[in-house]
């Protein structure tokens, strides 16, 4: 009997190969983790549809054989709970909590320094059918133009830097975030790296950067599996 | 025989009972978690040769017995170390590597953030003789006067309650940092909570914020040890 294939919603560009959802990155990177198998199904913002059987407005979703799982971090829960004979994601409940520390941090400051860096090479990379829905949903949320919003980038690079600041002295200590391995927090943030590289040349900390150094480790791991994705030079 | 008493040289205001250091409050909520009784010699700026035996510039300065030791997260971790039979500051070595996040993005951005709130707090506690040398210190580490770093303090606090986002995003998940109970992570935030109520009445979040029910559970953790300390009104 073959082993069980999961099959992962992964948002993609009109290039379908370009897969830019970070959300997305972190399970597939949490399924490498735990050496599972998997398919992905592409899925555009036109596309939407083919998520509307899990219930969830967004991706990513995993299909495990009957079972649905939506939100990354509740995924990367279930496929520790689910295949403890494994590595683990996380560690103890300690771990657990402080890796949800790293996700929280990473959702909200890093991205919001980091957005405005990428946000119209998202845009250019989209299918014109998606253009309008991308436009109107994101200049909702931030308030502003997109072009707006993309706007100083030289400041805002160097402001993003500053937001690394935590990650970069972290990094001065020990090899990856959890530790002497990567795991599931190391997936969290390097997903926000591994996604843009899909539809960015730039690459958002500078060579000699502690943060470039975890980051090129990171893009190694697996035998290269991130470096090996649709996308622009490591 | 008695249990070995440890001994904390711990940084004082000109009234000695104020404690204004926040890595000397990361290491008495450490001793406190692990139960062990330990004593506090108070320290100013200007009686620094206090601790020159330890050979480190700076406090917590920790003496066990014949052993001293430096640098908080360092003592935290010789505490669990040599006391491993008593509740454990970290868990697993996973849960070790991102307390250390914890302990970067509190000692980076979250003090960057809060420290103009509060820095002429500081100055108007230090006793008549510390008070030149605490303003050449800092003003030669900000790059510019005290009341310029402090000033336009309703946008700053606007500002440092934007970087808690991570801390209030993760708080609404979980009652603690380390998850359902508090361990070395929470006391390493929370010592910049404990510290500043030594010398300010300012409370930094608002009531209905997560991270202030987090911060009053804090408070009266270990029988109210830090809402007893010296201070104003917690």
């Amino acid at each position: 009997m073959p082993e069980t294939e999961l099959i992962l919603y992964d948002l993609c560009a009109a290039d379908q190969d370009r897969r830019f959802s970070p959300y997305c990155w972190r399970t597939k990177l949490a399924l490498k983790h735990k050496g599972l198998a998997f398919e992905t199904i592409p899925v555009s913002f036109g596309t939407k549809e083919l998520i509307d059987f899990s219930g969830h407005p967004t991706v990513p979703v995993l299909v495990d054989g009957s079972k649905t799982i939506v939100e990354s971090f509740d995924i990367a829960r279930y496929l520790d709970a689910t295949y403890p004979e494994r590595p683990t994601l996380f560690g103890d409940e300690k771990a657990v909590a402080l890796a949800r520390f790293v996700s929280t941090w990473s959702e909200t400051s890093m991205v919001f320094a980091m957005l405005p860096l990428y946000v119209m090479d998202i845009y250019e990379h989209l299918a014109p059918e998606d253009l309008a829905y991308f436009r109107e949903t994101r200049e909702q949320r931030f308030g502003m133009t997109l072009e707006q919003f993309a706007s100083d980038s030289v400041e805002k690079l160097a402001r993003y830097r500053r937001v690394l600041q935590p990650l970069r002295a972290l990094l001065s200590h020990q090899p990856f975030i959890s530790g002497e391995a990567p795991a599931y927090a190391d997936y969290c943030v390097f997903a926000f790296f591994a996604s843009t590289r899909s539809i960015t040349s730039c690459k958002f900390v500078e060579d000699a950067d502690a943060v470039n150094h975890w980051r090129l480790r990171m893009f190694s791991h697996f035998d290269g599996y991130a470096a090996n994705a649709t996308g622009y030079p490591v």
